[in-house]
């Protein structure tokens, strides 16, 4: 089933009569369903980007960092089942080893900036740096995707 | 400044050479950065609808929720600044008791929800109607959003 996010409201106003059973994806859902994650990542990275060039308040930075770790955790899940397709490269599942060590280690980083930006606030001049460390986006991306022009 | 998505990869790669210092955002910045926060939840949301209509597992429930309850937080300060435009009615900040009132509520009820998929599992039978209530989407577009087409 694919699900336009537009059309996830529908889903969910409906839903409530569903009791959650044994469910077996097809493998379109598993396709759609990762990228609503990795789309979130998009969304809030871009967000984060502003707070980095200065373009917004970075008030918000550790939270965005902490629902960045909670996605990330969310992203490998979503990537367990061995199903090509989409912008994913072969690779994911061919060097999942290392893909899924890039992934723990994003999460774990993402998590460790949000520490420090709860701790020492935004003004910290340790922080931009711990954050471009913590979302290695590019590099992952270089091997492990193929963008859909 | 706009920053799509795409491009904030470029923005975090040479973001690491600014030090945050006070930061004046100019309108369009603002209304940027809201939706790119509203368009996360757009993402999880949909995320979560694939779940409550069983076409993917919920193993990642909880997870799902506690980001959006960070997310609704982050997204009640974005609305702050006082800046009519994008997809915002008016009336975001002519009625701001009640909108700042309902974001608070879906960042609490979405927490309750994210307690009770990590304590009770995906299949507790009471978990799709509490997400349901949690997830008042749009109820609240239907007042404060004008969506373009």
């Amino acid at each position: 089933m694919r699900l336009p996010a537009k059309n996830a409201l529908k889903v969910l106003a409906s839903a409530a009569i569903f009791i959650p059973s044994i469910v077996s994806a097809d493998n379109q859902d598993v396709i759609d369903y990762r990228e609503h994650i990795m789309k979130t990542l998009d969304e809030q990275t871009a967000a984060v980007g502003m707070i980095l060039s200065n373009a917004v308040p970075g008030d918000n930075a550790a939270a965005h960092l902490q629902a960045i770790a909670l996605t990330a955790q969310i992203a490998l899940k979503a990537f367990e089942p061995k199903v090509p397709g989409g912008e994913a490269k072969p690779e994911v599942w061919s060097n999942w080893a290392d893909f899924s060590k890039r992934m723990n280690e994003f999460a774990k980083n993402s998590l460790e900036a949000a520490a420090l930006a709860k701790e020492k606030g935004y003004d910290d001049p340790a922080l931009a740096a711990k954050i471009v460390d913590a979302l290695p986006c590019k590099s992952c991306h270089d091997v492990y995707r193929k963008e859909k022009k």
